[in-house]
């Protein structure tokens, strides 16, 4: 099958799109990914109607190549950051958590690039329907919200990349450049990574956060909420509050108490480590040093053509 | 880093091994994969002495080429098996669920080869100290007996292949050709395939168990028994109950009374596939046809270089 490039589709050098993840995707992280030959993306999530219009001006500002915005479509204000979203001419949208038939026709009116964040086959089928530009396959393994059915990356992503036409962009558990060429080669068109830049300089996470995830190791991260959202996060005292409850079956409402409300800013934004919810990928345990958008860029590339220089003859 | 192949280790063909597990790996699968040129392994999790005995020697009888046995090592009558492999010669030992130091250095002795399987860094590295050949790194989507950090492959691999200098098989999730090559970009040597050969022609697994894995869809398998010991399982009548108890936080010897005994024979062997305990993996949403181990090996093989083939120029 003959799939566009997301190269073409977005205008970008490299086949690498930044998660658009509450809390870090700021102007800044965005802005430094584009211009590296990326395409960054706003994390609409965390941001109140005008925080999003500041940061969309200044990433107007900061660079001129392609760029967007993510947009969760749980979110509150949702007709005012569409609203402001197309006022201001974003390029590209990315959204996720709803479904994609709502907003998809009216932004791509507009002549607005649509991309949907899916994690079952289903789904991507679903949004192939809806009429979107390309379809985000995200694994099991991803940090934050997950899809119900735990499919992983290399379970769900040959079966997404034969069920559409439309462009396929892998995502979870993706950091390094031999990770992306293996999601090329079970069929995506490219890569969006989340945890690497999360705690990359740019990211507008606490350096807490950062650091915290940083000392991470394997297993560290685990899916829980599963009876609100499920949600994957890294151990700390209220991960082991919400296990421990879980574990003697607390009910929906008991989680829901427990949760609160403001834990995810609380803990990447706000960098307290212990009783945050510090949303981040399983491939963590491989981010252990402070790195620049820049020096991601050239390790993810170099990795990616060593690697495939590697097996290029390795027939069997 | 130069790894030693596994072709050269086990002096097969394709650096392709099927997963030695219960009820569906007999002579006839594990003998019909040896001589295509892969690595057959006798599940001896599911056979006593006498039964695995028997197997040995027709396995004798049915191929000239490199094949071997799994031990899951809390085997209760583990002293007999080793045994019963050292007398009878066996070339190859792959060894799970306990401590690769219990057995490794007596089987080596006598000059057998010794992989170990690991779901964790930690143990690789632990594996390669206690001196085995190789070993097997299997993620959160393989079917059966999980580790409790619940890594996916994706996210394993990487890490694994460069935490040891001793060469790594990738095992989870992998059915195909793409998943194969991907397994190999990430840094693995060769790749065990499980779920594909457990519902092929020659598994002596029940044909309703075939059938039902054929007919599952994405999401149709989960992790469960996480008190006990997290076991990845289709949907049924018997993970409704063990998932409505966990909900309401059942004990663990709540859930051990339920699971009983010989769920897993009653399933996969007897063909209950209504109260058996179904073990197979996240990629069985990939198989939905009966096929034999000819035409499972030309498949692999064939997509694995066509895909490569594909990629072989797309450097970024």
């Amino acid at each position: 099958m003959n799939k566009q490039n997301i190269t073409d589709l977005f205008g970008i050098q490299y086949p690498i799109v930044q998660g658009g993840m509450v809390w870090c995707s700021g102007w800044k992280l965005a802005s430094a990914v584009s211009n590296n030959g990326g395409l960054g993306l706003l994390g609409a999530g965390s941001m109140h109607p005008d925080t999003l219009l500041h940061h969309i001006q200044s990433m107007k500002q900061a660079t001129s190549k392609p760029w967007g915005v993510n947009v969760p479509l749980l979110y509150p204000q949702i007709d005012t950051i569409i609203e402001c979203i197309i006022q201001e001419q974003v390029p590209i949208v990315f959204t996720s958590a709803g479904s994609p038939k709502t907003w998809t026709e009216t932004l791509q009116k507009h002549g607005i690039i649509v991309v949907h964040v899916v994690s079952s086959t289903l789904f991507a089928r679903k949004s192939e329907d809806a009429g979107v530009n390309a379809i985000v396959a995200e694994g099991f393994e991803a940090g934050g919200h997950n899809g119900k059915d735990e499919t992983t990356t290399m379970s769900l992503l040959p079966k997404v990349c034969k069920a559409v036409q439309i462009p396929v962009i892998a995502a979870g558990g993706i950091a390094t450049g031999s990770q992306m060429l293996a999601a090329i080669a079970m069929g995506a068109q490219g890569v969006q990574i989340g945890s690497r830049f999360a705690v990359c300089e740019e990211s507008s996470a606490h350096d807490a956060f950062k650091t915290y995830v940083h000392n991470a190791n394997e297993g560290d991260t685990m899916l829980c909420l599963k009876k609100l959202a499920p949600t994957r996060l890294l151990k700390n005292q209220f991960y082991t509050t919400i296990a421990n409850m879980e574990q003697q079956g607390a009910t929906a409402d008991e989680l829901r108490n427990a949760l609160g409300k403001g834990r995810a800013k609380k803990g990447i934004f706000e960098g307290d480590v212990i009783e945050g919810e510090l949303e981040i990928g399983q491939v963590s345990s491989l981010l252990n040093q402070r790195e620049h958008v820049a020096d991601i860029f050239t390790s993810i590339i170099t990795e990616y053509n060593n690697t495939l220089r590697t097996i290029n003859q390795q027939f069997i």
